[in-house]
């Protein structure tokens, strides 16, 4: 375990998507600048959905033009249709990502949609992102239980992978939407996935609902993925469980990284300052332990 | 990775130990008594220590003789001296514990002693507790890190756990008291400490301050641990860092485990219960996720 892993920070889009309340888009610009700053090198930034279904994020060309673009940084959208791909190469994104899932139920409440009409609806998108030389992420939600169903059996998550891969997303996010995981089901599911997808296309996407994040994590690293997304400040919230934890907080992600030996460029006390002055922004209590104890 | 762990619930003294204020004793009986209903199997209940330095703890024997006792359940005391295991034996314990650290200068400011006269004071408690027939628990704390020292070498960890277990402690609890481990340390101290100690003797005892606890029992069970430390609902808190945890939750070690398949025997919705009403009567905010997510 000496090689390198990348950070996908998702606190401005998947984050602040699922707190209460609008974020005015100022404090966005200055979150994805100081993010940069951090030394984080993949900040998903916007989403190009509707704004009558994500209101929270009707701001993505103000955010993604207003910013500073710092260079060898990816700046990315969550795109769930051609529309909202044009609108987000109008804004100049680097990088764009579909979300479907590994759950039929939970697609169909998430996107009102089965998911072969998701995938199917991907699929001018990709031509188009691929004639303009823009990499596409696929995210699998719900990839272990879903609020509907229960258990997914990783046979499942592994043909959901399967099909945006083939279809040409040039990497997967693998997301435990409820955070119900723990490393033996990790394992069982990193193995059914990466039979059908390269380990190196694959990014873990763990929630801390019940604080098993960094172990699935630490599990996920051990069976070779060096891909996994976090949330600076542990941005975002539980649909399923109001008050409890969304995405593994940034913080304690690095912090685990550096203390392993495979993570030396992001510069942990910016990160942390970074987190508790979003916290203060949203008038939210800071969401890393890391950020609350950090006294440097 | 398919055997039993054995967990060492610590709530009622070294949560109690480091929450600010004094708790009613009839809550103290009734937080042990639960704790044995989720089925926990050793529960360290109370402290004799002087009352003039830890004034929390001045009502063990009320504790300890008020309790109605579970069969096969062991209620511990933590006893620094000779004196201290006479009134430990009087209010009828099961186990005993010592406690000293790795660092030198930690031992000092803790206890008032060097390493060496703290193991020197131990020398009469273990000549009675064996003549009683009652085992003798070691903690060595700031095994990772000092707050005054900075790093401790895993050879210092293993000289001073070494020394306990020679003496004749029958386990030895190594204290991460900073909470600032991650897991390659992890490796790197119990390598050094099982060539001292069977790996059979050993428990590991880690604080959550930056959200690491988990990953590193998780690394622990990997090398072969199988005695866990922890505090129902994350109870104490951290004295180097004011506002940040202390313990790991137990609630969040038990989902682990039973995710693992290691561990079925504990109720974890009971104990979920027992947490949040342990956090409601001390009117603080539950230190566990799983106790703030927990739907059934």
């Amino acid at each position: 375990m000496s090689d390198k892993v990348r950070l996908v920070e998702v606190g401005p889009r998947d984050g602040l998507q699922n707190e209460p309340g609008l974020v005015p888009f100022a404090i966005k610009i200055a979150l994805v600048e100081r993010l940069a700053d951090c030394g984080l090198r993949h900040i998903e930034a916007a989403s190009f959905v509707s704004p009558k279904w994500v209101p929270q994020m009707a701001d993505g060309h103000a955010v993604l033009t207003g910013i500073h673009r710092r260079p060898n940084v990816i700046y990315s959208a969550l795109t769930p249709n051609l529309k909202g791909l044009e609108a987000a190469l109008a804004a100049g994104v680097d990088q764009v990502a579909v979300f479907t899932a590994a759950s039929e139920s939970f697609c169909q409440h998430n996107i009102n949609a089965s998911i072969a009409t998701s995938l199917a609806r991907f699929a001018p998108l990709l031509a188009l992102a691929k004639e303009q030389g823009i990499p596409v992420r696929g995210y699998v939600s719900t990839v272990l239980d879903c609020p509907y169903e229960g258990a997914i059996t990783p046979e499942a998550a592994a043909q959901v992978a399967s099909a945006l891969y083939q279809m040409g997303c040039t990497e997967i996010s693998l997301g435990d939407t409820l955070g119900t995981g723990t490393p033996k089901r990790v394992r069982a599911l990193l193995s059914a996935v990466s039979q059908e997808v390269p380990l190196p296309q694959l990014a873990v996407h763990f929630h801390d609902t019940y604080g098993q994040a960094l172990v699935n994590i630490y599990a996920a690293l051990e069976q070779g993925i060096r891909i996994i997304d976090s949330s600076v400040a542990g941005l975002g919230g539980c649909p399923y469980a109001p008050g409890a934890s969304g995405n593994v907080a940034t913080e304690e992600v690095v912090y685990l990284l550096q203390g392993l030996g495979m993570l030396t460029r992001v510069n942990l006390d910016n990160l942390v300052q970074t987190g508790r002055w979003i916290s203060q922004q949203l008038g939210r209590r800071n969401g890393s332990k890391v950020g609350l104890a950090w006294t440097k």
